[in-house]
């Protein structure tokens, strides 16, 4: 390599993050972190939790105000319709490997939805394709986790919910209340959350003129990275590894004398509880079985203690993964569907900031710092 | 609705588009909008097209120098290794219906291949990954435009360049370099400019720790945005109406007379020509017949007058669409391929931002401004 000048093309480039820097106005949610507050359009997260259905709350984002019974009978008959897998979506998740990360099958299969119904998806995204998308994502998942187990998908039953529905179509039975109603909590608690990192993807596509399932397919794509969508199966992990309640200050103590990270702890925005962690302590009570529920809760005392006692003034509160993990797991979900099972809550919120966006749209498109160089000349390849 | 306080629900919230703030550094590429200059890795554009190879452009990117000869071999090996589609890819594309847009066609498919090819592209992304993928879009391209006429995709070949063998891929035989020439050309000219909308994209995905498929994916569909992958076709359009040189004037005219928008003409960022237009003018010469040159040419002259005189002072110039139709028509392509064609090369631009990004990684997450309500309280249904 005769070109001197290429041992000095590598600086090291950096992003700031834009950290602080107001990207987007929103109506639809807020995170108060500080105060540990979440809100939807409104109402603090409490006052939904447990009282609104999923249904309610989709339509809440989406439309700007909780239903009358004849707007949720018209919903709810909009997305019974809305449950079917078109064959093309079928056929790709077939032609998946077993071992594709649900994730990638569902990037894929939401990719596809918007492929194979060309004129459903147009330039100008709306509530009913809003429906149509998110009232798949549970299809497609739990299509790819039954064609991975050599099972044929199943059809969704417009007389069931949303959380029904999605365990009858991953375990084709009809679920207990024990368990559908926890996970409906959890869906209504993780529809949206401001301008994380997927839903400003989301955003920014949308700010193109694309269609929605190209800037939701973004999001899928952005929530699969862990540093948004996290590790929640390693929380499963951790507590699998403890095993016993007897086990738990043994093994929290030695992780953290390793220097190892406790999965389920900290968040970059809360500096208080996460009003969704709180809520889902009450959830993983009520689906887990008794022990597993008394070992995630002598975990996360036990963890609380010791990283207070070790990392005084960090305030590391439980975060969403720690009993996400305990009511997804209760519920029969295997680690590797906690983050689509996010997605499935999430494209509600990713949904309606892409309406938002285009209600009052400009191009996202940000500057850059060139740090390259300038001025060098070609230089025919025999004589590099 | 009994509900007094939904009348207020709707702002309309906005964005602000993060025009002039940083949110990257680079080394990749630079757009000097006042004086008309482009720099990849420290190359004016002008130094590249024409003498350096698509190939070798897109090793300048991801590697950051130009390779010897001895480096080239190796690269282009590579890339031959990496042409053929994995079946579930091909089943993909034929599952979707003919007349699904290409640039969905493409998407999907790009993310089939992440979904078909588990173990390839992994949470840490590289130069092979970035050549497994960028290798693979004009076989996903070409596969869909054979497959949407009814006929069987064909193989790549390991001896022929990119712009060669897309060519091949879409129509089967070998292409004159009257033809392909042009094409490489093309390819060189649109594979990297600065931090547009699809490679912001692209940056925000690999940001949150995702993989390349996922970011890529994303960045397809923001190109699909007419306003940022624009609305190449349409210079097409108004050529075709146009029909002859004697027509140009009174068509422009009374365009101008109804207060239409003439296409190919103003961009954003260049308050000078294009450079790429410049360089794609000479190319459209070379590859179109002299009578559709000839038009172009006349179509341009006459507009680019015409706007002086009707909007003194706004510095409106021939950008880059205006000869990318006219040689991406004159290689026989048809105008819904336009689009899918610069994300060929663009692909380029992508991965080499993505690995850029992760090479000094941080999370991108902008913050919003909140318009919301708080303080509601939840009525049950039956009281709204």
């Amino acid at each position: 390599m005769s070109n001197s000048s290429t041992a000095t093309a590598h600086p090291a480039p950096s992003t700031n993050g834009l950290e602080g820097v107001v990207a987007a106005t929103t109506a639809l949610s807020h995170v108060f972190g500080e105060e540990g507050k979440l809100v939807y359009r409104g109402y603090d997260i409490h006052e939904l939790a447990g009282k609104a259905s999923f249904e309610e709350v989709a339509y809440l984002l989406w439309v700007g105000h909780l239903p009358t019974q004849q707007e949720l009978d018209e919903f709810n008959h909009k997305l019974g319709q809305n449950r079917s897998l078109p064959d093309g979506v079928i056929t790709a998740l077939r032609a998946m490997p077993h071992e594709t990360p649900p994730m990638d099958a569902l990037r894929t299969g939401v990719s596809m939805l918007g492929s194979t119904m060309p004129g459903t998806f147009d330039e100008d995204p709306d509530l009913d394709e809003a429906i149509a998308l998110a009232a798949r994502f549970p299809a497609i998942l739990a299509a790819f986790f039954r064609l991975r187990q050599g099972k044929e998908p199943i059809k969704g039953r417009a007389d069931l919910n949303t959380a029904q529905n999605y365990l009858y179509q991953l375990f084709g039975k009809e679920p207990d209340e024990r368990h559908w109603q926890p996970l409906e909590t959890y869906l209504v608690l993780l529809a949206d959350h401001g301008l994380n990192a997927s839903t400003f993807t989301a955003r920014v596509i949308a700010s193109t003129g694309s269609d929605l399932v190209s800037s939701v397919t973004g999001a899928v794509g952005a929530l699969k990275g862990p540093l948004h969508g996290g590790a929640p199966s390693k929380v499963l992990d951790m507590l699998n590894e403890i095993g016993t309640v007897d086990n738990v200050d043994a093994w929290l103590t030695a992780a953290l004398d390793r220097g190892d990270r406790l999965m389920g702890f900290g968040h970059r925005v809360y500096k208080a509880e996460d009003p969704r962690a709180e809520i889902l302590r009450g959830m993983a009570e009520r689906a887990s079985d008794p022990d597993f529920f008394a070992l995630s809760k002598k975990t996360e005392e036990r963890a609380l203690a010791l990283l207070n006692e070790r990392k005084p003034g960090r305030r590391l509160y439980t975060n969403v993964e720690f009993y996400s993990a305990a009511v997804l797991a209760a519920v029969g979900l295997p680690g590797d569907m906690f983050t689509p099972t996010f997605a499935v809550s999430r494209s509600v919120g990713w949904s309606a900031h892409v309406l938002e966006q285009r209600a009052n749209n400009r191009l996202i498109r940000p500057a850059s710092e060139f740090v390259g160089e300038q001025g060098k000349k070609f230089v025919p390849i025999d004589e590099r």
